[in-house]
């Protein structure tokens, strides 16, 4: 470790202004927050000096490409702390810091406002026009001509009342203070911000296999069949198409249905078992059609404002090119075997991890970020990946850097359900979006507990929710054996609370709910493992309400960012009252968190959530069911029947109509 | 501003392991946390790598002079947290890190744990083998062979039984660990601490005027008058005696009595007026005495137990050498005439502000510091720093650096009352104590919010309270005409709420009470201007409590620190209380707010806070009165008689006698 002295010799004149604590800030500024094209950061910092000197702050950001720096001057928010704002127009990485330097020229200001004995005011009056003289010294034209003029009347007049006017001159005392030489000044580190399309804050996920999507039992189903499907998607308001891995799939050791240790003869295999004698990571399953259907699919999406996303899963089965072309990218056996996954006393030998420690990883490295690559010149915008918590951080890092460099348009969504510090530091390192725990939060004291952090804690500057009510791997423990009202709970605290959220789509359209066993979350007869035939014209599909829910959010801006969620009071703990406001759009949902039974209860709104005074009237109007309450104060009652919905999804306006 | 991009490009590979949030650290690691010899650092951060693997963590710190880094295992906390203490046993700038590692070892010992298949575990052995030679390689002697034997143990034994427990040898275990290769190592930033002496977290000051020291009327007190009165101040308990400037006294311009603009005949001035033709800084005022008479009072002072603080204000009067020595350390005035001190309209024309930004900075910044190693060549350890939030922050921060680097065991308490981010501020450049807002809180939630905030807020790591009921300046609202029960309790407030505390003596012993007018907080007649007779003996005063209360400071641990500090309830807004602890010595104190009416109420002790259990018997001694209470649980009834007592000041025993 190296040597740190306390506290530097100084050489030369320190800045005496001093800059502290700026914020948003990540780890002492060592990751960037992230926004939206559109968004503002705002930024803050405690700015001062010693003594009575007084000091002006300024903002300074760049974005993309800039080469120079653009600022904007801090308010003073009391207490030494100031704040400004700017706005970020475009993709990529941002910078910001802060400025701060002594104001000789407030300072001044303020004591000759004070002052009053004739002959002070006269002498401080020529000491103000030295101020003056060296900001008319930095300034062009006709500035400069006019701060000269008022240095000059500041040392000519003679009456002090007039003097007081001729100081006091707002309009000059701006034009000086913008040409001010910056004593003092010093600034903060610089710190980073990286912002992305509008689709990385606000989007709703649908996934579903494609070999399930056949019209016609027995056949296995293919990208034209997804394609054929994407109006109905479409329809139900969704605008990112998620596909589990459309690669071929491994044979040696093929795991069977439910996860059988042994494939049998038709067992399809599981999309994750990548790699096959076709090819791997940029191959797809013959069964599934060719990268031309790919790329008409991809098209067709886009045509219809969703774009697909990929899962990338970086492992591979043995049957993988790469386990013979590469055979030092895989970890060996004291035998001379391939090790393969494995979670004592559970054996995964149909997968190979990838050792992201080879000797070789600069080419493996390479290897794999040309895989995103590939998929990107396919038309691809949008990648989950697979458990990237199972490999190295600094390979995250690397690799999104260097994708976003080319392609800032470019999501990453990590599927990494472990430790929390784990999946915040992914969050950190660069992935857009992030799987959550909302899978297994169900109470209303674990709902509200975990959104609050989602919106509110400092982690949110980089950690974006994507919330799945369900999975392929995961039928959560409320869904299990549960009827399809606990599903259209589930869909309306997923939509409403989130403005990134998903639903793994034909399960939870039709509410399934089997468990392979009393044990796991895994689904009975689980797609993962084999072609499904899912029945989606089904008359108790969920598919209306998605729509509807899909389409509110789409409706209301209030519903397309996380920050501003509030809570509110309920007497009964089945109710769970929110609300989220964009400027003038407010909404406020009531759900019944039980699917069995009709709730009722009184709910305490905080009105100005709202934006309503705390006295008056007001209107909400259940954008699921047309209806519309007149109310009062903040007091309301609220009855819901899980058989006529899972909750009010209220728009809110002022006043009665 | 710099260019910053937002991820480097990897060119060899990176750590794994990472390491964050690393705690203490101030700003993120810009300043350095304090402690005093003897006390302990504890240090956690997050530590944790990607997937299964399992980490280990390490402190390492290092003290003055130390050429390499010592190092302790960190325990895990769960939820990937860690931490480890240090002693910091010697005086300077203390250093430390942390680093992490991957931890194969114990990864291959948890799933080798879960293995059940022979063949399964024969092979796992095998590769545990591996990992054995290789920390073999790294170690000498007796352990390189006991490793090597193992490894061959789990090389050839073939019984699954047998192999389980030839793995699972914890003493082997652990010596491997010991020298394990440090796979993906990290290492966090270097923090610094800086260690005082003890008296920097625990002191009891004294403050008064030598020239009022005189035992006749009529005759100047000197500093020999100072050392006669030693005995009678160290019986009192205190450690510090701190003078107010002893240098001459400029006489152009001098303030008379009660801050009168001019002087009369006699009048002797402010001792904060410094400067005349008898000299400066490292004078001392003629009738005070010399610089032999100052060092017998410095030695006649140590050998009581005490130490003289002198008063540093770094201003001078127009009499000052400096101003004609050095005309360029003194802004000039449009008309030429140097610039006095003002704050308008007020005017201080007997003082010069010093212009720290002259171009001469460095030879002015070099003569103020070699002021304060003048002193300390005098035998003065302890420096009160008058007003330094007037002077920039970067002379501080040098000068401390620098006096520190030479002679650790300087103290420097900073008589800043101004905005909390300046004072703190002063504190994280480098001053070991600070003056606090404790003068103006007096209600009990003032109070415990605010000690709550001293105690227990992040920047207790760096700013270390001394509070002041009264001060030459500062007679505050609730002593203002207040009985002399009024000054006990703010003794009891002062010396048990905080370890470090301090009186202007004579005036708070003898319960001075006289305004100067209704508005300022300046005594009538303050002795800032005149010399005072101050009737020590006088039967009312408060001299016999304040031995009591600095004696038991000094017989109870409890008392010498801060970080303790724990309220508990009162049904009486009158009645605060609240304990400190220090292993088994603990104080439970129940002060009553009131001076002019006896008060009774309610206490509800949080026991946990003590040390006892929940429903046991305790005993609390009252260590201001030897009377003894049996108490059961947590609820117990108080009375106080502000004519008896301001307070009880409980010693806790559990259990009865």
């Amino acid at each position: 470790m190296n040597d740190l002295s306390r506290a530097p010799v100084r050489e030369t004149l320190a800045p005496f202004a001093i800059i502290e604590d700026v914020r948003p800030r990540i780890d002492d500024g060592r990751f960037a927050v992230k926004r939206v094209v559109g968004e503002e950061i705002e930024v803050s910092a405690d700015g001062f000096a010693h003594g009575h000197e007084r000091v002006a702050c300024e903002l300074r950001y760049r974005g993309p490409g800039d080469t120079s720096w653009r600022a904007v001057e801090m308010e003073s928010l009391g207490n030494d702390r100031w704040r400004a704002r700017f706005a970020v127009d475009r993709l990529g990485t941002w910078q910001y810091g802060v400025a701060c330097w002594v104001d000789h020229l407030s300072a001044w200001r303020d004591a000759f406002l004070r002052r009053t004995d004739p002959a002070d005011l006269r002498m401080h009056a020529r000491m103000g026009a030295e101020l003056v003289d060296a900001c008319a010294a930095n300034a062009q034209g006709a500035a400069r001509e006019d701060l000269a003029r008022w240095a000059r009347a500041l040392r000519e007049e003679d009456d002090p009342a007039r003097l007081h006017e001729i100081a006091m001159e707002p309009s000059r005392l701006e034009l000086a203070r913008r040409h001010a030489p910056r004593a003092g000044a010093t600034q903060s580190a610089i710190f980073p911000a990286w912002v992305d399309r509008e689709r990385a804050r606000f989007s709703s996920w649908y996934e579903c296999f494609p070999r399930s999507m056949s019209p016609q039992p027995g056949r296995h189903g293919t990208l034209a069949d997804v394609e054929a499907g994407l109006g109905r998607i479409a329809a139900m308001g969704f605008d990112v198409l998620y596909l589990p891995p459309i690669h071929p799939i491994g044979r040696t050791k093929r795991k069977g249905r439910n996860n059988s240790p042994s494939s049998e003869a038709g067992d399809v295999g599981s999309p994750w078992g990548i790699g096959a004698r076709e090819g791997g990571h940029t191959a797809i399953h013959p069964e599934l059609g060719t990268h031309e259907d790919f790329r008409r699919l991809a098209a067709a999406a886009r045509e219809r404002g969703m774009e697909i996303a990929l899962d990338i899963a970086l492992q591979v089965t043995p049957d993988h090119p790469w386990v013979t072309q590469h055979p030092d990218w895989f970890r060996r056996r004291p035998d001379g075997s391939v090790q393969f996954a494995e979670n004592p006393p559970k054996k995964y030998e149909d997968i190979y991890p990838i050792d992201f420690e080879t000797r070789d990883w600069r080419s493996l490295w390479q290897t794999l970020r040309e895989v995103f690559e590939f998929w990107i010149g396919e038309g691809v915008e949008v990648f989950r990946v697979d458990n990237p918590h199972t490999k190295p951080f600094a390979f995250w890092e690397w690799l999104i850097a260097g994708i976003h460099r080319e392609h800032p348009r470019v999501i990453f969504l990590a599927e990494a359900f472990t430790r929390p510090r784990v999946m915040h530091r992914l969050a950190k390192l660069g992935f857009t979006q992030s799987y959550t725990y909302f899978t297994w939060r169900s109470t209303r004291q674990e709902l509200t507990e975990y959104f609050t952090e989602l919106a509110h804690d400092p982690s949110r500057e980089y950690f974006r929710p994507n919330c799945w009510p369900n999975t392929p791997d995961i039928l959560p423990r409320q869904l299990r054996d549960a009827p399809i009202e606990a599903f259209a709970v589930r869909l309306v605290l997923a939509a409403l609370l989130a403005a990134n959220y998903g639903i793994y789509g034909p399960a939870f359209e039709l509410g399934e709910n089997r468990p392979r066993d009393d044990v796991s979350e895994e689904y009975l007869a689980s797609e993962k493992y084999e072609i499904k035939r899912w029945d989606l014209d089904r008359p108790r599909s969920l598919a209306p309400l998605i729509a509807k829910v899909n389409a509110i959010r789409k409706a209301h801006p209030a519903l397309q960012s996380d920050w501003s969620l509030a809570f509110h009071g309920t007497d009964n703990d089945q109710l769970m009252c929110w609300s989220k406001r964009a400027g003038d759009d407010a909404i406020l949902v009531v759900a019944n968190l039980d699917p069995r039974h009709v709730q009722s209860g009184w709910i305490d709104v905080d009105l100005r959530a709202l934006g309503l005074s705390d006295y008056g009237a007001w209107t909400v109007e259940d954008l699921l069911t047309g209806e519309r309450y007149p109310w009062w104060g903040s007091r309301n009652f609220v009855m819901l029947d899980p058989r006529r919905g899972p909750a009010h999804v209220f728009a809110v306006t002022p006043g009665h109509p």
